[in-house]
């Protein structure tokens, strides 16, 4: 029996235009998806618990045909194992055992259907947990490069490579069209609040796609995103947080200008910039989800806390080690 | 005893970036200053009532030292006093009456320091009352010309023409530069919240100042902003208001990334958003102040009277008639 564990990641800057092929920065936070894969003769069980930060727990057995009663949309859980699903595929492949049989138990704290990558997670530790239960220790490369096969088949060929690689990885990393890497960083005090929402990611996505064909100045902001992002890497390199925060705040304001940020999220943001936060900007496809901001001290979190329309806010550390084995 | 009154304006698209170069449209609301001129033997004395919708009234004698009781900042009154003097000023030159006396009486619905135009109303209220007053008919361009004067030597040189000109000549206007012309529109259904607060507009356009000369991104969010308010021309040449609402949602961004939105002010653009709204965005030098969004329906004004920080809430239709005598 071996448990592995990968983070969860927001957004620092660069969402949106990255589909446009300018650079992104995601990040790992400390938040993780525990995946523990136990060798059984044959066939599948699995079993999900606290798959979300509301708490809900998913009993599911693929032998059975029933539908557990929980308090979930049903998408959600058929995302949660169908990713764990083409995980469990990805382990036998990689470990050259085609009929190799699994109890698989995800525990995570990253907040189902969030924008917080808990999906890139729970693929990556499925596939370290598994292959390593099987034996077979492979490359983070190669994870990242099998979680996101995970994610590029469940999302029917349309998955970045930014969640996989960033929750294998860890730390900050800067993705650009298939080309991903870590970069250097300071630590960076987030501070995530969540509306409990999610917005239409294909209805985001395609809206800004509108306004980039229709006009030439949205087609310049997703480039000035562009420039933010390399800009800062720069900060990230000389470690300058209150330029990153600066740089966040900009970023923010040009997601909103493509049409991306909600009544909430920005709420969220202004609570964090009024509270003393050095930067805040939604984090992922927008319309609602999460922002994230930086703040050493206790003010923005506190503030999210009292924010009409935040369901939920904590504070993660960067995280830096990407996936790793827990125990086993 | 002549009456005139001229409207006040809001910003259709372009605030701040309009200090570069870029064009801009500010559109005439009908929403006025009136200000009575009656000859008198000598000096002048200046009675202002209702300068703002929260109501006071200012009885102020200039032959007098003793600053008026009221629960405004002194600098408010000292202000409009101001331009009032100065008003009477350019009236005494243009009527070639330099030892005119007059008795001025204003009355304002515009609120003061909003960023809707109230000096730039009284103005050329002032002037166009002043001169008739005196038996003199000056043209709209001259009265645009003089207020622009009075504008300028309050303001230490810094004004813009964008207000007296829009003002003067009523509908929506074009200003580029010192080049400022009427131009086509329909009729807008403005509706205006105002938070009963002004940001610091010196402090407001140097923020902007600063990061344009440190980013290239932001050098280009103002060409942006340039960009949307060309479109914005075709827009409203065709009487798509649909579209003047997208490009104001989308000015309202690239505002907020240039650091000039509020709290406030998002919350009441995501009011009349969400309330159905055709656009919304903050009008003027931000930080505070008033939004402006399109809307023919009541929903707009009714989720703004209901929103959390907004004092004010009212529609106003385009003005056409700009600076006009009510009666004498």
């Amino acid at each position: 029996m071996v448990t592995a564990s990968a983070p969860g990641k927001v957004y620092l800057f660069g969402e949106h235009a990255v589909v446009y092929g300018e650079p992104a920065v995601p990040c790992a936070i400390g938040l993780r998806a525990s995946v523990t894969a136990e060798k059984r003769d044959e066939g599948l069980r699995i079993e999900a618990e606290d798959l979300s930060l509301s708490g809900f727990t998913v009993e599911y057995d693929d032998d059975e045909t029933n539908r557990p009663d929980i308090d979930v949309p049903n998408s959600l859980v058929d995302a949660a194992m169908g990713y764990v699903d083409e995980a469990v595929a990805q382990v036998r492949e990689a470990a050259d055992s085609p009929d190799a049989g699994f109890d698989i138990t995800i525990e995570s704290k990253i907040p189902l259907g969030a924008g917080l990558g808990s999906s890139a997670a729970v693929a990556a530790a499925a596939i370290e947990a598994g292959t390593r239960e099987l034996g077979v220790e492979l490359s983070k490369a190669e994870i990242a490069e099998r979680a996101y096969q995970v994610e590029n088949t469940v999302q029917d060929g349309q998955a970045s490579r930014a969640d996989t690689f960033c929750s294998t990885m860890g730390g900050a990393v800067r993705i650009e069209g298939d080309d991903c890497q870590r970069i250097d960083s300071p630590d960076l005090p987030f501070v995530i609040g969540y509306d409990g929402g999610a917005g239409d990611t294909g209805a985001l996505v395609a809206g800004v796609r509108e306004l980039r064909d229709e006009y030439d100045f949205a087609a310049d902001t997703v480039e000035a995103i562009g420039d933010i992002v390399r800009r800062g890497e720069q900060a990230l390199a000389a470690e300058n947080i209150d330029e990153i925060g600066d740089l966040m705040n900009f970023n923010h304001g040009l997601l909103s200008a493509l049409g991306v940020s909600s009544r909430t999220l920005d709420s969220m943001v202004w609570a964090a910039r009024d509270a003393g936060g050095l930067g805040a900007k939604l984090t992922g496809a927008g319309g609602g989800g999460c922002i994230v901001a930086l703040d050493e001290t206790p003010e923005t979190l506190t503030a999210l806390e009292y924010t009409p329309g935040c369901e939920e806010a904590f504070r993660a550390e960067l995280d830096t080690d990407g996936v790793r084995v827990e125990s086993g």
